[in-house]
């Protein structure tokens, strides 16, 4: 028989328990903030309809998708995002959802990117979402969201940038960017953290045909420090008073951190070079860059969102405004990896020894009393030497192991070993289980 | 522009709130069983290579699966399970793994299976395996967390049925069945309980050749009732007593019961007659089936699974033993539905009504204080009557609601609402968050 090569696809990767027990965690403190905040779960189908997914990517977005027809011969794609699948169950069981509907999802998403940019072509996006909510509190609280999980994941130090598209409109056109090239101007101006001022000024003389000075103009007004919302008011009073979508802007994001200041967010600030390169955002616009030292902002934003009136337009024909917060678990795990602040990790906290087949009815009455008590814990499948289970608790990281061999046993005692200290005491075996629950009290 | 019709694929849904809720918190307890039991967590890739999961399912098995060539040319496939996965996996990081090998997965799979008989063609698998450890304890630890899922969500009333396919292949040749017709025979057999032993006679004499008497034989042989392991030895010496392979069946199924009696698992029973369909079993199988009510059988088996030795041949050539254990995620769930076992399901578990535009400040600090608690809360996004905000609370489920007009502000008091009886306290607005806990006792 021809053997098969165990490989998988470029762009794709297994996750071994080192790391996914660090992800499942991370997964598991994101969904508890976002079940305090009130959000319920729900699950759409990894597999639907082409055109329901298409056409809000954009021809880029599209060449991208997952896409081929199934027995059936129909057009289906895998999931590109979590959003467009929302706004699909928005539409299509909008009498059964609670009004405003607020839904998490966290679940992988599949795009056919590139990966000699370092990107891969399965990720898990977790999102909350809130639809049907006016711009304002629910803004604020996705932003809080974000402040909440990096904290939460034991981050300190970073920032939430917010803005607001409309405001920004109002920015473009008060340098002088035609209305028809405000979409582009805003994809350029995305870059400015990235690549400086000077290539965006260069840029939007090419691309959009500016004069220097417009563009220069443009680039001092995003560069305005808005420390309060003194200065935002001070900002929209000089520079948009006449721009009635401005200064709807203005209000929105003065409510947003109103709102903010009110629940204790102190990590959010205005930075109203803040554009965020989709084109659905009608209001509302955030990034979080983790600032814990120069190199951490690599990792690019990590928990991101904004305000989109007009994604379930598609379905419905009907704006229903939408606000929502996208949290990047790859790109966290990559920065607190980095950070080395994901610790170490293990699921199992004791193995019991395997030293003698005749005391196995012992080992197995010690191991369900271990686990009554909640702890995990588990017994080696087959009489071994010391080295070999203790390789085995090794590459599991469990710190104790309960051992009973054929002395112990016969003095009615067991002696919990910590195997990173190499210390071990002797207990009798009636008291396992409450020197195992002290001796990992004093490990964590 | 056209609209663009909101609409899932056939055998595919999504799951809304009142549902995820109750299958994520199933999840949740079968997760912390497998970790109970020291099963690490492993992710791997929703897309493989088709020749990697190919092969293995039978040509059946392969019609079933969603193959297609990605925008590369290559020819990819859905995971059609998570075994063989798993084999790849323990083939291709044998190195970076722990031996044994104790993993668990819960993500869905993809089949596209025939709608009309009520199957989906997308649903959640959870299983726990462990690579590399011989016939026995492993063998039963799959069989206990079977029996201690099932107790954790609260099922009492269920049997899990054991056998071995060793055991099972002898008692085929002590009947008379061709070596060659074992497979055939066994998959036969596999249906006794759903179509009773008359039909099973029949098809075994049709579909195998079998003489009525040797047909009868066998259904005799598999049906008599092994209540305990002394039954089981008398029916060793009595029917299989000069074949090898038999005899070590009898030996693997005696250890494991004996191991399962050590651990305290009250639920197991062997069952002759237990087949189960799938080629690659070649010793413990086992499957738990509801007996709550007459009814609840028909959800089938809900947990089960066995022991394989050959899975990684055929990406290594070389045999690795696995044993482990896959629970059914919707099938529980409908038998549950059916019991009405899954209560009310609701995340949040505050409202603080939103009264008045001014009172938002205090409205928000309210908030995060029962946040602080640790308690799900959340606002109303904006100033609404007291019907609509109750009509939210009550689409979600949420207890209790927080109630501060402009009277109760004046008093500096708050009203907590019972949301199901409609008796309302009133309390110091110091005290909102110790009141809210005291209530939530009470209710929970």
């Amino acid at each position: 028989m021809k053997l098969i090569e165990p490989r998988t696809l470029k762009g794709f990767r297994d996750y071994l328990p080192k790391e996914q027990i660090a992800r499942s965690r991370m997964i598991r403190e994101i969904v508890g903030v976002f079940e305090l905040f009130g959000f319920e779960p729900l699950e759409t189908p990894a597999l639907e309809y082409q055109d329901v997914l298409a056409g809000k990517y954009g021809d880029e977005g599209e060449q991208l998708m997952y896409r081929f027809k199934d027995n059936g011969q129909r057009d289906v794609a895998m999931r590109y995002d979590l959003t467009v699948p929302l706004a699909r169950v928005a539409a299509q069981h909008a009498a059964k959802l609670s009004r405003p509907f607020k839904r998490y999802q966290v679940a992988p998403v599949w795009r056919a990117e590139n990966t000699q940019k370092g990107r891969y072509r399965e990720f898990v996006q977790c999102d909350a979402d809130i639809i049907g909510a006016p711009a304002g509190l629910a803004d604020a609280e996705c932003v809080a969201i974000a402040e909440q999980v990096m904290l939460r994941l034991g981050l300190k130090k970073f920032v939430i940038k917010v803005n607001n598209r409309k405001l920004l409109n109002a920015i473009m056109r008060a340098a002088g960017v035609a209305e028809n090239k405000i979409v582009d101007a805003i994809r350029i101006v995305d870059k400015i953290e990235k690549v400086g001022a000077k290539d965006v000024s260069e840029e939007l003389c090419e691309a959009l045909d500016m004069s220097s000075v417009a563009a220069e103009k443009l680039i001092n007004l995003v560069s305005i420090k808005i420390p309060n919302l003194a200065a935002l008011k001070t900002f929209a009073d000089t520079h948009i008073s006449g721009d009635g979508q401005g200064l709807e802007g203005f209000v929105e994001l003065s409510a947003v951190f109103r709102a903010l200041d009110e629940m204790g967010v102190t990590h959010a600030e205005i930075d109203l070079s803040l554009a965020r390169g989709l084109d659905y955002y009608t209001g509302t616009i955030y990034e979080t860059i983790i600032t814990e030292n120069p190199e951490s902002k690599k990792f690019g934003s990590v928990a991101a969102g904004g305000r989109y009136d007009k994604l379930i337009h598609m379905f419905t024909g009907k704006d229903m405004p939408g606000v929502g917060i996208s949290i990047g678990l790859d790109r966290l795990f990559a920065a607190m990896e980095h950070l080395e602040m994901l610790g170490e990790q293990s699921v199992s906290r004791v193995l019991v020894l395997n030293l003698s087949e005749k005391l196995q009815p012992l080992y197995l009455r010690t191991l369900s009393a271990i686990r009554e008590a909640g702890i995990n814990a588990e017994v080696y499948y087959q009489v071994a030497d010391f080295k070999k289970q203790y390789a085995f608790a090794e590459s599991k990281s469990i710190p104790l192991a309960v051992i009973i061999g054929d002395n112990e046993a016969q003095r009615a005692i067991a002696a919990i070993r910590n195997l990173k200290t190499r210390e071990q005491i002797e207990v009798p075996q009636s008291k396992i289980v409450s020197e195992i629950i002290s001796e990992l009290r004093k490990i964590s």
